[in-house]
């Protein structure tokens, strides 16, 4: 595993690496309130969909860990501070999906006091953090027998350790394959505004020893037509129960161009991210950023002073320019609304072989 | 006209405003031989088709400014240094185009002597500037009928006043809409790697007073699906005889998310960049530029240090995707292998015509 973690849980508190700082310096916050975990995930401190399931998730952890005198003290407070949480990012539904993970396990110890609810929310963070881990790594697995052994990859924004708790989604499959000894080579979008490509992607790959070349974002269509590529790998921040997937923005475009160019385009992410309960894309809310995310690198104007702009943070890819959806509970293929439910189900199916497991210990 | 000039021919010198330091600073530096204008286009002090072609023909106006011995010498002289300025960019053929159109009118002066070449590269170099001022504002005439009265633009890249000797084509087009009381709204890419859409066009838009908004060149999928785009309008730096357009990197993805939005996508530009000698978009060479274009904003490097990128500066638009190409002699529709030169045919018309009226004075 490369020398950095996005997010550990230490001596009672969560450790955030800065990822607004990366590629140029590497700086670990350490928060100890709910209230700070909820701003470090507004201002994308930590960023990736995964990732911000799993610090919301220690946030709630940080909550149970204060001083409470009675069982009602403790789960109102986590309660409160599970709905701070959820509305910190509107896309993603990781951010939800592991807040009520955690309070589900929060109001059902098996001895129900204050210390019981505690380690059952503070284990609840674990699980989830290591099944993220898991997940990825079995995704990668499972993604491997769609690459030939020289493949290269079209990749836009972050999705590797960074972006999850360990090891990455769309960029997990790529390291997967490295590590399969495949012969790889990775075009990465340098993903604007806020350059998670140029900036996250392209350090992790660094770490990693896998080639690559950062591409401007208008350059995907030239690249696919020439550059031989034979997959566009993505994350996703919520998949609706028909297959149209909320991501970054910018996955559209490139979506629509793959299709153009019959070159498979691969949404990678896990179980958490299908939201059965958002019927399609248009359902989903897609955050709008802030202006100057677009006009201003750093403190720099790269636009007149004060210029506006429009920012929408994610974008919906309908379900039609989607080659598969890799889980890591197997390759979901079209029709997506008979294959995403399938996945969720067997995902159901072993977290309670597991519960099951545990309890009988 | 705004109180800015791309390009002026004043006091024997080529004057012309840095478009590396807008939108922060306006800097007009004097240039004095042709290696400072091969310099200049090189590094993009000056860019846009229209406006490289009418200063390399200034160019050679300073190297026939110098004093010379005979007629040998002057002529030798301009061919040299037409030769190095058309190396200074591949893509372009408006540079070619303006180069030989000087040197032809260098070796043709009616009475042929030092003096008689000076005055007739001058006047050539005048003349294509004037022209091109000429060319825009009627390719903004004759795109008015396809605009409704609310009109809704998306635009890439630089097409202003600064890409031109003035006016602009397809930034021109957008103008002339709202000086004939359209009202007009830009959705600008910023258009990296050189942000000529949040540097450059945004500063013309506001100096014209056109409400627009900046976005990122990934965002361009959304926008065409959700804020009611009528048009796509682009400029271009060679037209093949086929009609398959170099253009800005980024052109080609706009392309093909337009048609999948069914909006109408125009190419709009000079006869001059017309190049039928160019049977298709194949046959275009596309300069590579640094990878520091992408992984430095001025001195600050945003990826990691010394990071690979690959920097195409163009991309070719295949004419199916393209709904018609706007000149100064009418709008082209498909088939473009016919209308084409339909349109070149009538400019040469035009300017046998006028080179007729001018003899006769």
């Amino acid at each position: 595993m490369p020398p950095y973690h996005a997010i550990e849980w230490k001596n009672n508190s969560l450790i955030l690496l800065d990822q607004r700082l990366l590629p140029h310096e590497t700086v670990y916050v350490t928060l100890q309130d709910v209230s700070q975990v909820v701003s470090a995930i507004k201002d994308m401190t930590i960023r990736g969909a995964p990732a911000i399931g799993a610090a919301a998730a220690y946030g709630l952890a940080l909550e149970a860990g204060k001083p409470f005198r009675d069982l009602h003290e403790i789960l109102d407070a986590v309660d409160q501070a599970g709905k701070r949480l959820m509305a910190a990012r509107p896309t993603a539904v990781n951010l939800a999906w592991a807040v009520q993970r955690v309070l589900k396990a929060a109001h059902s110890p098996i001895s129900p006091d204050v210390d019981a609810v505690r380690r059952a929310v503070i284990a609840e963070a674990h699980t989830i953090a290591n099944e993220e881990v898991q997940n990825n790594i079995q995704i990668g697995q499972n993604a491997l027998p769609l690459w030939p052994e020289t493949v290269t990859f079209l990749h836009h924004c972050n999705t590797g350790a960074l972006a999850t708790v360990d090891y990455g989604t769309a960029l997990g499959v790529i390291r997967a394959a490295h590590e399969h000894g495949k012969k790889v080579m990775v075009y990465v979008d340098e993903t604007r505004p806020r350059l998670q490509g140029a900036r996250l992607t392209a350090w992790e790959l660094e770490q990693l020893g896998i080639p690559y070349k950062i591409i401007a974002d208008g350059a995907s269509g030239h690249v696919l037509r020439h550059c031989g590529v034979d997959a566009v790998t993505v994350g996703c921040d919520r998949i609706a129960a028909n297959g149209d997937t909320a991501n970054k923005i910018g996955t559209y475009n490139l979506a629509i161009v793959a299709r153009a160019h019959r070159v498979p385009f691969y949404i990678v992410g896990p179980t958490s991210t299908i939201d059965l309960n958002t019927p399609d894309g248009a359902a989903i809310p897609i955050e709008e950023r802030s202006a100057e995310e677009i006009t201003k690198i750093g403190n720099e104007w790269i636009a007149p002073k004060g210029a506006p702009a429009y920012n929408p943070a994610f974008d919906i890819t309908p379900a039609e320019y989607i080659s598969a959806i890799i889980t890591e509970q197997g390759i979901a293929y079209p029709p997506f609304a008979r294959s995403l439910p399938e996945m969720v189900a067997k995902a159901q199916a072993v977290r309670s072989a597991n519960l099951g497991r545990d309890l009988a210990r």
